[in-house]
């Protein structure tokens, strides 16, 4: 999306695909660490057989390394887990840095591992991970609806109703779901469809308040739904997010942006986009979890230099209320030059001193995260 | 405890008392904006007000600075909780460094907020905090007992059947609780007193995954406990873990340390201390948060040369078993020389790289935190 991993002019890969193995885990804590080549479903197919989960899912949990999802500080699906990372990593000058690989407080010092998660790869490699994985829900239920009103009042009513079993919140907008919607009645006057996540350690505890907050949706926001508790039925509900990407490309050529806004603007920004383009785009559709990232896509098949009209308009947009520009992808190649848009000279300025400290020789993935006049 | 906010030599004390406003506050997404001279108790009465709780809890809520808190990372007594700080700083040469200050995600460069928590003021003055409040629990329980077995097989049963309402699990031992324990009939068989504390939306679902967390433990290792569900009642029980500090003092001078171990050892060093000094020593307690800290106390009247005996002891052999010699205090002047048997040298090293960028001239709070070398 950025090409935060991609190399583009002279650059040596380095793969860790090897680096595949698990090195500790302690059953009491859930603290897993593990070398930063594993692939992410393969480590949540070890916690799940231990009675623990990754805190963190991604729809391309099939293929992502694990160091990648560090180094980017993807966080993806599951939203409102705790995730701890604490990391090894080989400096520029491949001298080891090692911090405390076990712990959740540590308060000796300044917090070096942070700088690391989110660099893409421009400040070390990382070869370790530790993470804490939270225990296994003992009942999942996946529920999808379509929603006629407005997204917020729904998201705190999830909140208050749902309370310490509500587990995620993603919402697909009316364009988004063209391919999903035959599997509703009235899908033609849906605003949203709305898949929300629970996880909880009492079946009959989390089917009562599950029960009860349907029943104040049905009496007034909701029309049509359909609830899951089994595996099989949740994995299908909720592919209807992981794979909008896919079905997007059915569209053509798509430009894509993954911004995160204040939660009252979260949506506001796909409409004015959706009015500021006018018929020149084939579709501009929003997608995303509510508090934390919108996913804007804008579609294209006539007008080649509909760019133009896209960019700068979204970084303003974005800019204007104090929205970050990339929420989930990094900067990478693409979007390096547009981090004025998110943060300040000032903080960008300090960025460039610590990757100069860092890397003197900018050979840690160059051209990339940092924009051109600190290259 | 460490002496990181205190001056010592010629520094110019900065108070910030008076920078004491509520800035901005979202009632949907409970994202709570203020300077940093607010006092953590008047911060936490105005989120309850609003249905949000603050997502820290300290014994000195009363009298500590929200910025003191970030600057030294001060979790405390609310533990399992997300707790996401983004700050604005004024750096040393006087210029405002300011970071998103609404957002949950943000992946537009290098983490620079992290550096600046728990940096104990060394690198900037913070002047503003975003924090996101969790909703407020609709119901809070508290249950106090006395406990026979293990603290593991405790945390874990726990983690097990109350599930998402667990919300804290203190811990005193027996040598720490002789002021506490004429409350209970069988407390000559202590070894530990427990105090968990649950919170969750639904009363009704609460309660039942008390009973028969409750029934559980009767069945096996409870003996004596009581269960306090109403506010004044919950205060009380809470007050006996708040309170172990002050009710120490009474034994004279004692030496303090707060420990993050590995969840196996989280209490063999206080059983391995009381060995090692034997009767030199007036007691040795240990009292914390599984999974986080402990914190170990020894109280010394006769031996006024015991500090050779307690140091470097507790912290070779915090260091052999992977801790950390500072939790939760930071290092301030007192344990700044000890930084090594946490941290790699390559790690303060850095760690002294950035100081020196950050604070060219070393004005920020100096003589703290690093090392004698690196000042």
């Amino acid at each position: 999306m950025v090409g935060g991993s991609v190399p583009v002019y002279d650059e040596i890969i380095l793969s860790t695909a090897l680096m595949n193995n698990v090195l500790n885990f302690d059953s009491v804590s859930g603290i897993l660490s593990y070398q930063t080549g594993c692939v992410l479903e393969s480590l949540s197919l070890y916690l799940e057989d231990r009675n623990y989960i990754m805190p963190l899912d991604l729809g391309a949990k099939g293929s992502c390394h694990i160091g990648g999802n560090v180094a980017t500080n993807a966080g993806g699906l599951r939203l409102l887990l705790l995730c701890v990372c604490i990391c090894g990593k080989v400096l520029a000058d491949g001298r080891a840095l090692d911090c405390l690989a076990t712990l959740r407080k540590d308060n000796t010092g300044y917090d070096l591992k942070q700088l690391f998660i989110g660099s893409e790869g421009t400040l070390g490699v990382i070869t370790t991970v530790t993470i804490l994985g939270p225990r296994s829900p003992i009942y999942d239920a996946c529920n999808v609806f379509l929603l006629f009103e407005q997204l917020l009042q729904t998201f705190q009513r999830c909140r208050g109703m749902l309370g310490e079993i509500f587990s995620a919140f993603e919402f697909l907008d009316r364009e988004c779901t063209r391919t999903h919607t035959h599997r509703f009645s009235n899908a033609f006057e849906l605003n949203f469809l709305v898949i929300i996540k629970t996880s909880g350690s009492n079946p009959t505890h989390d089917e009562e308040k599950l029960h009860q907050f349907l029943e104040a949706m049905t009496s007034s926001q909701l029309i049509d739904g359909t609830v899951a508790t089994e595996e099989a039925k949740i994995k299908a509900l909720w592919s209807l997010r992981e794979r909008v990407t896919e079905a997007l490309t059915h569209d053509g050529f798509t430009y894509k942006y993954d911004i995160s806004l204040p939660i009252e603007r979260i949506y506001q920004l796909v409409t004015d986009m959706r009015e500021h383009l006018g018929d020149r785009a084939k579709s501009v559709v929003g997608y995303g979890h509510v508090g934390k990232t919108v996913c804007l896509c804008v579609s294209v098949s006539f007008y080649p230099d509909l760019l133009a009209s896209i960019e700068p308009f979204v970084y303003e947009w974005t800019a204007r209320f104090q929205g970050s520009i990339s929420a989930e992808h990094g900067l990478g190649l693409k979007k390096r030059n547009y981090i004025y848009y998110s943060k300040a000279s000032l903080a960008v300025a300090l960025m460039g001193n610590i990757k100069t400290m860092l890397d003197p020789k900018g050979i840690l993935n160059p051209y990339k995260t940092l924009p051109d006049d600190l290259q």
